[in-house]
């Protein structure tokens, strides 16, 4: 057979299938595992083909945060005295996300979100009903409830009352990743419904006439098997950060000098099955992307600006809000970005910072740094008058970093290249996919439900749809509530 | 017959054909009739089909200043002193789109221009032999080169030598639209091979069993008429600007308080279809938008500040440009975007700006215009000082405004407020679209050609990629150069 992801086989043109089903699942991260669950206890067969020799996809190289909240809080918010209403948590991810937005996603996420908490408790996920109030980008601890986005900054804290919703799993070390995909496999392989195959490599999908999708071909062993999927087949093979012609094509601001992050899986050909069955696609361009300036949380003191010596955002928000606008600046006013901090505020950065970025200057006072790194006469002093001086007042009256992360910065002074292609660490992976429903239901570009096809976790469009609004937890968030959502409704048409 | 534009008709379904032919056309704007020309000096019979009752697309509307150089110089660039290399051509223009170029379509588009010159004034496209030194939107004299991009401007004189390419028909005022497609429809007409259809709507496309577009199905007079193409369907059906739903999934960032222009029929539907064959589309957040802040040119000699009080673009770039950084501005750091100036820069504002800012503040102080549009106290201050020191030595040390256009900027004071959705006239178009080869094959989202299928103008992506390197004249060059080389493709095709 001849055939690329982008091009489904017609259906009358299958011989024989050598599996019948009724779900099929392209994938075995945790939106797989996920889909998998929910539609075997909706009452499914369910066949689950992943690529690689084990599951897990880009979760198990996580740290597993799940964002959660609304409905009055999770147990654990509540626990630890947070009253989260659904209302709240919307109004901080329309902010969040505005333009970009899916408010239907939006909504689902939020109302499912508490009962969401409770399916990963009932499944054996661990958490600690506890609180971590460090600045950081993941628990080391087995501490569950931690600010993991922008919330508590400005602007996020006008439109909604901060609370956090990051629910850290509860293991110790940077280990939630490998926790949560092994109790998800374990809740998989006690279902005698569902059938996981690995080394399993899905080619492309199987067509009707009419449109609908009723199958795939997978490639196991050297041999082609056409599938059937009496349900219908649920696409959750990852976004595509580790293609780089997509990226290029499709994520052009991305392709130069950013690290991908994700697994070797994520070549985008779930997405592009799903175009191949006539799927539209949404918000291919953007990504999500991160420059990790903390820890030490104490760089927060410090302040960005760009080679006009400006300054352009409060330091205190989500380290992906940072490097939005890191890369914001460097598209259009700037060709340099800096992080410049005093002594103190520098600290452990060598010890323990994850950002590589190379201190390119260093002074015993401010025009001696200025110099340092060309920046124009006199643009570091005074942005650094003006900064100093409203941290002095305890109120920073540009850019609106909280009081509790304002001091003056006095000499000597660090600079950091955080520029693009000069040393930075600024890791991404894609928030563009397949246009779905809540529901799972993949959408061809005029909005219409594909019979049979469903799609879920870095495959389809979720609810993070850019770095400036995105929170750590809100991937393995919608991965494991899309995937259920996907796996349900896949399940159910059956019966329809 | 039950389909939408995206859903195409299979070949086995049409019972007969109404109509057989060559090459059909979607859509008689200044790309449709290239291609028709183009297909037709080929050897093809040609079917057109128009949705309004008149040809000229969003072309008829425009200024129809067309951009073209390369190759030494066209005629015009000659005549006036211009030796223009392809090279310097192909610098700028990978300068201006950067990551998001298409390299092959820059190549093409640059060795095929000046040959398009000559083949347009082979047409009898008047093109007089001067220049127009104005720093202006649209010629209104019937002078022929100007400058309509940023090419004199840094940082774009730093990588091509600056060179004007705007070729300006010659007609006396805004004019250039109507005569150029007065002009096509004339040589159109004047071939028997094309037959040129209005008021005729295109529903879908008809494919054949192996993926490869035979036909379309054409609504005319209340009749549906399946329509055979031998050699294939060139889509030049213009842009999708003016469906509200695609540009809010598609183009998020543009659907909030500007301004579509266009022709009511770019709607997309051309893209649509392309997406049902199985083409992948590229580019489709990006939009040309614009700010009209010149006329006055006097204007230039005033600086844009956001509310923060700061820079961001050196203002003697082209309008487009401006525009676009007064967006991500509001995206990123920013909530307002205001144009300041004296009295002299706002000189005749009020009686020829197409801008429609709003008055917002004036100041017969710095401070005073300063409190006036609430920004924080000493930010506008540090901001003039720092500017009037640069003019005064003429040179902009922080954004690289040219010396032409600089002079200190002194009280009384007025501030424009070019705040989206605050009365700036803030008009955009869309620059995504199909996938397409130079040759004008559309290609699927693996890049291979789809047979049959091509598609130019702004149902494709063409060589302008975002309003930050765009220059007037390249839409109407880009259209009128890919339908001929679509046009050519699909009558070539039947040979093969």
């Amino acid at each position: 057979m001849k055939h690329t992801s982008a091009s489904p086989i017609r259906e009358e043109d299958i011989g024989s299938w050598a599996i019948e089903t009724d779900v099929a699942i392209v994938g075995f991260g945790a939106a797989g595992a996920c889909a998998a669950i929910e539609a075997a206890d909706t009452g499914a067969d369910v066949q689950v083909f992943e690529l690689a020799s084990a599951g897990g996809g880009s979760t198990a190289m996580s740290s597993a945060e799940i964002y959660m909240g609304g409905n009055g809080g999770t147990a654990v918010q509540r626990s630890c005295g947070y009253n989260d209403s659904s209302d709240n948590m919307r109004a901080f991810l329309n902010t969040a996300f505005g333009a970009s937005s899916d408010p239907d996603k939006v909504d689902a996420y939020v109302d499912g979100c508490a009962a969401h908490y409770d399916w990963l408790s009932s499944m054996g996920v661990p958490f600690k009903h506890t609180e971590l109030k460090d600045r950081a980008i993941m628990a080391l601890t087995d501490d569950c409830l931690l600010y993991t986005g922008s919330e508590a900054a400005w602007p996020f804290n006008l439109a909604a009352e901060p609370v956090p919703r990051g629910h850290n799993i509860q293991v110790e070390g940077d280990n939630g990743g490998p926790l949560l995909v092994r109790i998800l496999t374990e809740q998989v392989s006690a279902r005698e419904r569902v059938s996981v195959h690995c080394d399993a490599r899905v080619l492309t999908l199987v067509v009707s006439e009419a449109g609908a999708v009723v199958g795939l071909i997978v490639r196991i062993d050297m041999q082609e098997l056409a599938v059937r999927a009496r349900g219908g087949v649920v696409l959750c093979a990852g976004g595509f950060c580790m293609n780089e012609a997509m990226v290029r094509r499709y994520a052009p601001m991305f392709a130069e000098g950013l690290t991908p992050i994700g697994n070797p899986g994520d070549t985008g050909t779930g997405i592009l099955m799903g175009i191949g069955a006539g799927a539209g696609t949404v918000n291919m361009h953007e990504c999500f992307v991160t420059l990790p300036f903390y820890p030490p949380a104490s760089l927060t003191y410090g302040i960005f600006i760009n080679d006009k010596g400006q300054r352009f955002i409060n330091e205190d928000v989500y380290h992906g809000r940072v490097a939005h606008a890191c890369l914001a600046q460097q598209r259009s006013v700037s060709n340099r970005v800096y992080l410049i901090a005093d002594v103190e505020a520098y600290g452990e950065y060598e010890s323990i910072s994850f950002l590589q970025a190379p201190v390119v200057g260093t002074g015993e006072t401010i025009e001696e740094l200025e110099a340092e790194i060309d920046l124009p006469e006199g643009t570091l002093v005074a942005t650094l008058t003006r900064y100093n001086a409203d941290a002095e007042a305890g109120e920073d009256k540009l850019f609106h970093k909280s009081r509790q992360w304002l001091r003056r910065l006095e000499p000597p002074l660090v600079a950091l290249d955080c520029t693009i292609g000069r040393g930075s660490f600024y890791p991404f992976f894609t928030l563009g996919g397949l246009d779905t429903l809540p529901t799972g239901e993949v959408l061809t570009p005029e909005r219409k439900s594909i019979p049979g096809l469903y799609a879920a976790g870095r495959t389809a469009a979720g609810v993070p749809r850019t770095a400036a609004g995105y929170a750590s937890g809100m991937s393995v968030g919608d991965a494991t509530f899309s995937g259920r959502m996907a796996g349900r409704s896949a399940a159910a048409s059956i019966h329809c």
